[in-house]
């Protein structure tokens, strides 16, 4: 195998080949922008490793490390219509820079070309069973946007369903990205099973993580400013944790800080912080965190790969989930 | 070959079989009323008669009937959303009923929906060729929204580039339509490319019909108020050939009407209507509409269509050419 490194490389030249039409200019120049918008290529590059950990050629799922960034891009450029985002790396949207219709209808091109991509140069019957799995994962995809947006407006989230909204949302499609690799390079079914779960788990655990790091992280390491996620009141496993395990006086403060408008973002990041720390809602975080971190792990074991993809896909989880320590 | 009726019927039952997931609500409720509202179930209907035109059967394309129909209607939701639409089929948008977010969300699931369907029940290699199709015009379906959107706000529209807009918009899918029922019947290339050929034209003289009874059309057997497009200033082949040919006093006159706001909306409908008679822009679009109705009767000669095929498609050519007359 190579080092991640060299697989992102893969994916980015693998995006920058893509040849759109040029006309309409106001459909496709959309398309271009967001895909040279500097994304970190997480999901085409494990989609390489996956097919070269089974024993295939990387340069021979190019295509299909293609369609999974289109497919991710297209739900940057309908989820930011939908959260009414202005910047995404550093950069405008496609609905702040055009807008919402142009973000809407290029963003349907891009679904459709990454369909038409992820079953290009290659014989049907495997056609047939990429379809299968990215639709699959496409339709959970939007099944967890659908739950992201009802939970920040519903009061009695439960974690469970918190859980399996980040599943579906964003983690799901990093499963479907091992799991479409995997066949490129031929594996049998219990290995790219495994590494359907491994991704999907290990997704869990990063976006858990990311809710942590929002409110304990170092923000020269997390790279965005601490507490957002507190100034927002965002639904995240700290603050459903919180709002389901606080009683009496607790439960009183958290909802007024909650309910009210305060005019000093950093006392409502202290005092809520706070409250996350007499709770102990931060350790019910990171012990999630281990926990699907090991899943992710153990997903690995006994599923017939090789101990040199083993030690790739644990390294890679490292470097993950260390990251931002 | 049945009856058009009974391949409407077919159809309806088709897309009412439909097994939706339930949860989360908030993301399939939107899609099955979607479904259920009434449309005339034109694209499903030519998919299965396509079918047993070429000697099929029916009832094992229905998936791809109803694939059909979910991609139409996606492009219902999100086209509404683009277009500020509040009511279609005299029922409320999913945008109007439920809100944008809604709209834009579900019908994302219904693209990936209809992917899944169309490919239903179908062996790999037909699978294949039928996403090539359905791709091919999927694509085709969102380069016509923006040229429709574009030239909306460009002021020299060739009467070219808007009659290549409604194919690509509106005209395509009806030729996918045929072209997926002619593959489903295991059709050779000539019959479905005949088929594809006969629909995709006479959908651009529909259209141009439709531009026609806006202005010309009896109210009573239209459906709908006379003159909305000129209301609205839309550029219609009316319009554009106007705007076009007009010189002199007659111009100044045109863009009077076009560009200052006016209090009373029969007067400027009917100052419009005398320009295009004037003009004789009303004889340019009748010619077209016959040009576009014989070429798609001209697309079943010499096919290799039975004769029984050949009367079924004229006279539902007849039919939908001749309702609103």
């Amino acid at each position: 195998m190579r080092t991640i490194e060299d697989y992102i490389t893969l994916a980015k030249a693998a995006v920058a080949a893509l040849t759109l039409p040029t006309s309409p200019e106001g459909l496709y120049e959309p398309i271009a922008y967001g895909l040279s918008n500097g994304g970190k290529l997480l999901r085409p590059a494990l989609l390489l490793a996956s097919c070269e950990a089974v024993g295939g050629d990387a340069e021979k799922a190019l295509s299909q490390a293609a369609a999974i960034e289109m497919y991710h891009n297209f739900t940057l450029f309908h989820d930011d219509v939908m959260d009414r985002a202005d910047l995404r790396r550093g950069k405008p949207t496609v609905c702040a820079k055009w807008d919402d219709n142009t973000a809407i209808l290029s963003g349907d091109t891009l679904l459709t070309l990454a369909v038409e991509k992820v079953v290009e140069n290659v014989e049907p019957q495997k056609a047939v069973e990429l379809l299968r799995i990215f639709n699959r994962a496409a339709i959970e995809v939007y099944e967890g946007q659908q739950y992201d947006m009802m939970f920040e407006n519903r009061d009695n989230v439960g974690i469970d369903d918190y859980v399996n909204m980040i599943r579906l949302k964003t983690s799901v499609l990093l499963g479907a990205a091992c799991k479409i690799g995997a066949v490129m390079g031929n594996a049998d079914s219990s290995r790219s099973q495994a590494l359907y779960d491994f991704a999907m788990n290990l997704g869990v655990a990063f976006q858990l993580q990311d809710d942590m790091l929002d409110v304990y992280g170092d923000p020269k390491v997390f790279g965005k400013a601490i507490g957002g996620d507190i100034l927002n009141n965002k639904k995240t496993f700290l603050l459903i944790n919180a709002i389901n395990l606080a009683e009496g006086d607790t439960k009183a403060e958290l909802n007024s800080w909650l309910n009210a408008s305060h005019p000093f973002p950093g006392e409502k990041i202290a005092a809520i912080t706070a409250i996350y720390d007499r709770l102990g809602v931060d350790r019910l975080c990171r012990e999630a965190i281990a926990d699907y971190d090991s899943r992710a792990r153990q997903s690995l074991q006994g599923s017939g790969l090789s101990d040199e993809a083993i030690a790739f896909f644990e390294a890679f989880a490292e470097s993950l989930m260390g990251r931002k320590r």
